[in-house]
């Protein structure tokens, strides 16, 4: 943030315009204890937006809501070898509670596998348990050292979705029905173009047999992982016992998944479709969708434009556009055209008295700065006009950061090509290293390999660094 | 819960019928960590009803979520000394973080209103950034000895709703309105009728100048405070220096208020409601408003009576009715019954071949147990017919709470008939005596002073137990 209060250009530091953006569409702040979260109301109104149109999704899956305690006793992280083994540089630790030392300390959560496992293993008997579907809405802690508000902080939000099946088959098409869950709500919500895949052995999740996840550019050309979901095979199910008597009367250990989307999401919807500007929040995402602004001199035209925005707001609000008017006092409408653009709201009617006379309103389209995205609509009919321009724009910022992508992913043959591609995007190689090779790799040009797409070209090629010949192409970037 | 897995008589033994239906209808376990509370999918249900229900109307005041840090520096909580003082013995602190002692312990919040007083504090500088209105929805840790499930667990979940203003009647006036929001919600969404009223101040929360709350009578006849609203004056503002330059550039201390209902409501409805059969739901809030039960024999039977509770059930989606058909297998039709009946679901629909065939349709009301309850019905306009039966059962539940509430609820002129309306119920008296006095009633009778009732009958009386006149009407009982 410059000192005049003015955002800096993104393409100037985007770390300093990510962080100035944050603060000054008022978003989120910093908590006092370091590397906590304040989400204030207009970044939390987001985020219940993202909440909805989730939990919608799950449930139609046949996934239900529960509430699992924040205090874990630390002896169940340590049952799951690689998972204590991941978490523990992270946790943090209650050891006092009712003013007397505990017997055992207690974890608050960094995630709730653990937990989770405990409590299948008591509900689960026979095959007709399975399988178990649950959802927990919740915040996580995990003690990290360079935070970042919604990229990474001491505590965060999200959902961490828990299933337990007979099969292995199950399992495995939980994990891929909630990698596709996150891929449509990622694309059709908030316009954010994703690439679905698999990630390495190195990029796993403690304790995970695969971890899939859907991979996000932001406009620096650095990628996001935007959402994971995670077959854990039997890892957690023996640790915890989760055993079930299958229908000839054996006793199995059941598969289980789990899978999270969180406020890091928010940081990827800032960072893809941001700009010099602001916010440029996508339509469906919006939590408010056009926000009228009155403009007036005498108190004649104050009282009658007021009039005709909240006329029209109505309107609005009666098609189901989220709508808001700012009638504030003693703020010029150019400030306010810049407030509102800072917060990233799509669309903006002003509306002065020669607007009324010609029973009509201007509307400026967010996602085109300018003259170029000004139009003037009739007063008649405006509800689905404006409906029909969200549409546009919804559609245009998810084509505008496609583009972007596509422009910034470069097939790699060689480490020269590599290092080039890395730079500014996404390298797109064939690939047949192990795991000392990612490092390898991580070392010399910060890049790591975000994962191997779903969708593959087919064929064989020759992988970059190692030589070999190779039967599956994976995306390297430096990341988030 | 009796060894036959059979539910105890309400009458027999109040507290093991309230813990064996928690159990039995599916709705919380305690967590791993002693007094911990996992809430099952079925409760989470209920408490996202009423979630939605609050939510809607908090909004419609003005209010806006946000999400703020569960770590609280335990330097904050001594800025109110009344504060710390109440919250003190029941914290729990974290004193270790990413693998190093802290150099100041953490809190894990027991409420917000310290870093709410913090963050405030920033956000305001002017009486133009006033009002300020927030809620949250999210979990809090009070370190309890003797717990139990929905009523006092050492994590619960809640709204806390917190709002700086800039005059004490906006913050007097906010503190009553939120009141009357909890009052509207428990009568007309939970039927559970409650009086509304101000707390003695020994009954006050810590820190504040007025607390109000709503009181309902369990079914046998104790107290539970539903959900509280508190004036805080000035004393946050205060150790918060919420602090704001006025229009005439002076600068001067907000006005705070906090309010909140909890998962504890749940135990509300549990207790107001349920009978010797288990949980009993007002259908404003059930889950599932109405179950199918196709009985069949024969396969012929049974394809065909599943098709016609599927169309029935549709029709009733149709009319925004949460409809369940259940089909299970290898499951008697009884066994179905009970095991809904236990779950508190209001209407259940009985389809037989024999009803399939006069195209009707047999409903038993929960709220009406046995012969009394059922009725045919048309399976022609179905839908319209089963919206008056939910509406009549909700008017019932009601009704009935509140004939009960009134039947145990007696005026006492001295301390025995005081101590004879204590044991079953309410005791409503004049009141003059002060918080000894209130001591000694409460190690005497175990009865406290619920409330002053906002309606207050008029005129004078005699305090029962000070002798002296007084001028306010007071409810006391024992309490959960």
């Amino acid at each position: 943030m410059s000192k005049e209060n003015k955002l800096t250009p993104r393409s100037q530091d985007f770390n300093d315009w990510y962080n100035a953006v944050v603060q000054m569409a008022d978003l989120a702040d910093y908590g006092p204890v370091r590397g906590t979260m304040i989400v204030k109301p207009y970044g939390w109104a987001i985020w219940e937006n993202i909440q909805k149109a989730l939990d919608t999704r799950f449930k139609a899956t046949g996934v239900e809501n529960a509430g699992f305690p924040m205090f874990i006793p630390l002896s169940f992280l340590q049952k799951e070898a690689k998972h204590i083994e991941g978490f523990a540089p992270e946790l943090a630790i209650v050891t006092h509670g009712g003013g007397e030392e505990l017997a055992e300390p207690l974890v608050v959560r960094p995630t709730s596998e653990t937990i989770i496992g405990h409590a299948y293993s008591n509900w689960v008997q026979s095959y007709r348990d399975l399988p178990i579907l649950i959802n927990l809405w919740n915040s996580v802690v995990r003690w990290e050292m360079r935070t970042k508000l919604f990229l990474r902080t001491l505590e965060f939000y999200w959902q961490e979705g828990h299933t337990a099946h007979a099969t292995s088959e199950e399992a495995d098409a939980r994990t891929r029905m909630m990698l596709d869950v996150y891929t449509d709500f990622a694309v059709n919500e908030a316009a954010v173009p994703v690439i679905p895949g698999e990630k390495s052995e190195m990029e796993r999740f403690a304790g995970a047999v695969q971890t899939t996840t859907i991979e996000a550019m932001m406009g620096d050309g650095k990628a996001l992982q935007a959402a994971t979901s995670h077959n854990l095979g039997q890892n957690f199910a023996k640790a915890f016992e989760i055993q079930y008597l299958d229908e000839n009367n054996q006793q199995q250990f059941a598969w289980t998944t789990s899978w999270g989307l969180s406020t890091r999401f928010i940081g990827a919807i800032i960072m893809t479709h941001g700009d010099d500007n602001g916010l440029v929040l996508p339509p469906n995402i919006a939590p408010i969708q056009v926000v009228v602004v009155p403009i007036y001199k005498t108190d004649d035209d104050k009282a009658a434009l007021i009039a005709a925005a909240n006329k029209l707001a109505q309107e609005l609000k009666d098609a189901e556009i989220t709508v808001k008017v700012d009638a504030r006092e003693n703020l010029s409408p150019g400030f306010k055209f810049n407030d509102w653009e800072m917060r990233g709201v799509p669309v903006r009617l002003e509306l002065g008295p020669r607007d009324l006379e010609n029973n009509a309103v201007v509307a400026a389209r967010r996602d085109i700065p300018g003259r170029d995205g000004k139009q003037s609509l009739s007063l008649d009919g405006l509800a689905p006009n404006i409906q029909a321009l969200l549409s546009e724009i919804q559609a245009n910022l998810l084509a505008k950061a496609t583009q972007f992508r596509e422009d910034n992913t470069h097939a790699a043959a060689s480490m020269e090509e590599f290092e080039q591609a890395v730079k500014t995007g996404f390298a797109r190689v064939w690939w047949a290293g192990d795991t000392e090779d990612e490092i390898a790799i991580k070392e010399k040009t910060k890049a790591t390999l975000r994962c191997f797409p779903h969708q593959q070209p087919g064929g064989n090629g020759i992988c970059f660094y190692t030589g070999k010949p190779a039967d599956r192409i994976a995306i390297f970037a430096r990341a988030y």
